[in-house]
C-alpha cells in the first residue's frame, strides 16, 4: 500500500472540488476518483499547490485527504502536506497515513537560498513527521523560487530513506533527469522513482530522459497514460503523435494562475466535478476565454475521440 | 475593549514562549504577560512573525492566542491572523475575537505585487474574517516583499471600516508616516492609529513624525513606553537620550533571523520567560554572541538601571 | 522609417552571432539580416535578451546594432537599449537612431514594485533618450520580475507620446490583449501597436485576441509571418493547423535559459550563423538534446517543408 | 601599490560627485580624495553601489575610476566592476588597473541561486578580467539577493589566488566573520582580508570578531578610523563609546535608497562635495529629514568635536 521507489505510471494531481458557494464537494471527490480508477491511473495526488490546498483550514484539508484516501480503495493516494511550519505538516501527515494514504508530498518552504539551507529543511520536515512515512520531494522551482541542483536532490535523498519519489517540474528539466538516473549508474544516487509534473508539458521527452511517469493535473489522464505506455514500449512516433495532438491544449493548461480554472473547466465539461468555483484568492475564464478552451478541444478531438465527450458532458453539466 | 482608531502607546509583541523541548511553555505566556501589565504596557500582540506563529498548527496556535488573551485583562490583545488562505486566516479570528481579542492583525502574501492585487487581497481577506472584526494593517516589505505606497495603504483604509491601525514598519519609513497624517490633514484619510515597529530602531523620530506609539518586541518595552511618552511630552532631547542609550542593543536585536535569539536571550535572563527555546527552524546564539549581549547589556545600565536585572535574572535562569 | 503605432506584422527577435572564441561574428550578423528580409519580415529587433546584449560592453553593443541597421535596408530595426542606468541607455539609443533605427526597446528595471515606481521610471527613461524617439515598451514579467496592470501599460502610454509598440510577453497575457484593446474602445487608450513574443507560444490566440503581430525569435520566423497573415485573413483553422504542427518545437525553444542555444543550434543548421556559441555565461545543448531537436525538425517537415532544410543545412554546418 | 591580503584599516567607499545638472564634478572629487587622504584612510573604494556607478556610461565611469586613482597618490583605490556581463566588467578592470588602481571589487550578480552558479560565476569573472588583477569579493545579500555561505566563500577564495579581500556587509554577519577565521585557523582557507561594510552598523562587534578594518560610506570616516584603531588596541570600551555617540547618525545613513542623500547631504555640509545632487532616478531629503540629520550631528558633536564642522560648512555649502 505504501509508496515505493519502484512506483511509476500516472498519478493524476486531483483538484479539490467546491460547491459554487465554496464549501467542499465531497460527491465531486467520490466522483474524481472513480474517474482516475476506472481510466487506469496508478494513484491520485491530493491537496498539491494545483489542489488549493493553503485555501483550506486544518480541520477541512484533513477531512479532503481522508475523502480521498478512503474512497480511493486501490489507488495510491499521495497527500501535500507542505506547510509554513513543521507542526501543521506533521499533523496532516499523520492523520493522512492513518487513514491509509500511500505517501505524503513535501516541496521547499519559499524562503530557502543556500545549498546547506535546502538540505537543513528536509532533514528536518522528515524529523518532524517521522522517518516512517515514505515521502515525495517536489522540485518546482517556477512557482517556489528554491533551486535545487541534481547534487542537492542527491544529498536530500541520500540523507533520508523514506524518500522515494521526486515530482521533478523543474523548467526546463530534461538534463536534470538525465543527471540523476547518471548518478544512480555511477552509484552515488540509490533508487528512486521519478515522476514529472508541469502540466505535461515536457513528457514526451521526460519519458525518454528516464522518467517513470507523470504526476500532473492535465485534464486528460488518459493521456498522460497513453504517453507513459507507448514510451515505455518504445513506441516514439506513437507517444510524439498522441501527446502534439494533445499538446495546444496542454500548454493553454499550464498558465500559471489561470490554469486551474481552465481545469477545472474542461473537467466539468467531462462530468467529473459538480462546479469549476474556487475558492478565493481564485481565476475565472472569460467567455472568450472558454471559446478558445471548446475550440482547443474540438481539436484535440480530430486525432483523440476521447476529447468528443467534452462538449456533450458540457451540455449536460 | 475593542481596539479603535485611537489606540496609542506601547504595544509589546510577545514571542511565544516554548519549553526547550518544543512544548508550548503556558506559564511563561503569564508570566510575559503580567510583566508586560506591570510595566505598563498598552496591549500586547500575539502569533505575529516574531511570535513564530507559522511553526505552531492550527490548534496550538488558538490555544496560545486563546491563553494569552485569558491572561491580559485590561490589557488589549492583537492576534497575528496572518495565513496562506482566509479559511484559516477566519478560524483563528474568530476564535480570537471569541475571547476577548482586541483585533487582529494582517499582513500581505508575499506574492502581491501590483497595487490592485494588494488592493484586492485586503478587500477578500475583510470579507473572509468578516467586517465586524477591527484589524491592523501590517507593513513589513523588508520581510514579505510587498512594497505599498502611502496611496495604496490609503485605498486599503478607506475600502474598509474595520481597519482601525496601521503597524507601520517599511525601511525607510519616515516619510510614509509623514505622507499618511498629510493625506488625513487634506481630509482624504480617515483617522488611523499608527504604530510602529522595526525592533524600535526608528522610534525617536517615528514618534516626531506623527506615530501613536510603538508596537514592537524589543526585550525592554520600559524603553518603549518612556520614549513614547517623551516624545509626546515634547522632551525632544530626553526622549533621544534614553532611546540613543538603548540603541546599540536595539540594533544588535533587529538583526534579521537571530533577532528572535537575542530577544528570548534577554527576556529569559530578565526572568519573563523560562527558557530561549526556539522550534526550528530556528536561530541560536553562539557563546561569542551571548557575551555580546550582555556587554551591551551592561553599557545600558549605565545609563537604565532597569538593564541591570538582567545579569542577576541570568543568575537564577 | 521610423516605428508608428501601425507597425504591425512579424519582427524577428535576432540573437548576437558570435565566433567560437566570442567574437562578434558581423558576416552572420549580414547573412541573418538578409535571410529575416528574404522570408518577408517586416522588422528585425536587436540587442533584446536574446540577444545576449548585457554581455557585450557599449562599443560592442553599438558595433552590433550599427551593422544590423545598415544591412537591415528597409527592414525596421529596433535595437533594445535597457540598461541598468539612463545615462548608457541614452548613448545607445541616439546612436542607434543616428544610424537609422526605426526605434528602440526599454524593458524595466527588475527592482520596481509599485505602480508609481514603474511609470516613473518610464517617465525618466523616455526624458533620458528624448521624447523624439519612437519605443518599443517590453512587458516580460516572467523574466524580468515586474507586473504592470493593463491600467499601468495605459499610464505608460498616455504619459508618453513617442510610446508606439507594446510588445508583449506576460503570462498568462491573453486577457491583458483583451483589456488594452477594450481602453482603446472605450477612448481611454490612444492607438498602440501590440507584438508577441513569449517564443510565441501563444501566437495563435494572441492573434485572435488583437495582436498586430508577432516579436519573437523562434527559429522559423516564416512560421510567424505564415500564422501572423492566416489569422489576418481569418483563417482560423488553418492558421491554428500551421501553429500546431510547430508548437512541439517552439515549446522546446521557449525554455528558460537553454532556449537561446535551442534557436542558435537551429539557426546554425539553416545556414543563418556560422556558429551556435554564446559568451558567457552561456548554455549549451548536450548531444541527447541536439537528438531531440533533430527528431523535433523531422517532425515539423512531415507538415512543413521548410523544415527540411534543416537536416541538409546541419550537413554543411 | 597592488591590494594584498594584508590590507587593512580604513577604505573609505565614495560616492561619485556630481553637478546639480547632473554632470560630473571632477573638482569635488579631487576635495574628497584630499579629505579621505587627509584624516589619514588607508584607501578609497569608487564605482560602488553607493556610487552610483549604474547611472553612468561606459565613457563616464572610466573618467570617474581614472581621476580618483589619479588624485589618490599613496591612497589604494579600489574600483567597483560589477556589470551585467563580463565583456563590460573586463574593460573597466583592465583600464582601472592601467591607471593605477590597487584593486577591483566584483559584486555577485542578482540571478544566481545554487551554491555552483555562485562558484562559477566568479571562476568566469576572473577569467574575464584576467587572473594578474586583485580583486575584492562583495558579499551583500540585503541589496543583491545572493546568499554565499561561509563555505562558498571559501571555495570562490581558493579557486582564485587574486581574490584578496572580503567586502563583509551579510546582515546578520558577525557569525560569518567568526566561521571564515575559523577556517583559517584550521587551514582550509588561506589569508584573506575582511574589510565590513553595511554603513558601519556593526562595525564595533564586527572588529571584535576579527575584521581587519571598514571599507564603507559613512560620512565620518574619521569614526571609522578611530574604532578600527582602538579595536585593534584592544581598547573595547573606548571604541564602544566613541561608536555609540555615532551610532544614531550611522543608522540614519544606512536606510536604503535615503541612505545616500543623507551622506551627500552630510559631506556636502562638510564641504567635501559642492552638491548634494544624485542622478535620476536618485533620492532626496525633505526639510524635515534635513532637520533630523542635523539635530543628529548635533548630538554627536557633544562627544565629537569633529561633527561641530558640519553646521558651519553647512552655512559656507
Amino acid at each position: 500500500m505504501k509508496l515505493t521507489h519502484d512506483a511509476s505510471g500516472t498519478f493524476a494531481i486531483a483538484p479539490t472540488p467546491f460547491h459554487d458557494d465554496g464549501r467542499i464537494d465531497g460527491r465531486s471527490i467520490d466522483r474524481l476518483v472513480d474517474f482516475y480508477t476506472e481510466v487506469g491511473c496508478n494513484g491520485v495526488t491530493v491537496l498539491g499547490i494545483l489542489g488549493e490546498a493553503p485555501k483550506m483550514d486544518a480541520a477541512e484539508a484533513e477531512t479532503v485527504a481522508v475523502r480521498f484516501i478512503k474512497r480511493a480503495g486501490s489507488l495510491q493516494t499521495v497527500v501535500g502536506v507542505s506547510a509554513p511550519g513543521f507542526a501543521a505538516m506533521r499533523s496532516l501527515a499523520r492523520a493522512s497515513m492513518d487513514a491509509g494514504a500511500a505517501a505524503v508530498m513535501i516541496a521547499p518552504t519559499p524562503n530557502l537560498r543556500t545549498d546547506d539551507q535546502i538540505v537543513t529543511y528536509f532533514k528536518q520536515a522528515v524529523e518532524a513527521i517521522g522517518d516512517d512515512i515514505p515521502w515525495v520531494l517536489q522540485d518546482y522551482p517556477l512557482t517556489l523560487g528554491v533551486v535545487m541542483t541534481p547534487a542537492v536532490i542527491r544529498r536530500i535523498v541520500m540523507d533520508s530513506p523514506s524518500c522515494v519519489m521526486l515530482k521533478h517540474e523543474d523548467w526546463p528539466g530534461l538534463e536534470k533527469i538525465t543527471a540523476l538516473r547518471a548518478f544512480q549508474k555511477d552509484g552515488s544516487l540509490r533508487p528512486l522513482s521519478i515522476l514529472t509534473g508541469n502540466g505535461a508539458t515536457f513528457l514526451d521527452f521526460e519519458m525518454e530522459r528516464g522518467a517513470d511517469g507523470a504526476m500532473t493535473g492535465y485534464a486528460f489522464p488518459e493521456l498522460l497514460i497513453d504517453v507513459v505506455r507507448l514510451s515505455k514500449e518504445g513506441k516514439r512516433d506513437a507517444a510524439h503523435d498522441l501527446f502534439d495532438a494533445h499538446l495546444p491544449l496542454i500548454r493553454y493548461e499550464q498558465q500559471p494562475g489561470v490554469g486551474l480554472a481552465v481545469r477545472k473547466y474542461v473537467l466539468n465539461k467531462r462530468g467529473m466535478i459538480a462546479s469549476a468555483a474556487q475558492r478565493k484568492p481564485g481565476s475565472s475564464l472569460s467567455a472568450k476565454a472558454r471559446e478558445e478552451v471548446d475550440y482547443l478541444l474540438s481539436r484535440v478531438a480530430r486525432v483523440d475521440k476521447r476529447a468528443l465527450t467534452a462538449p456533450q458532458a458540457s451540455a449536460a453539466g
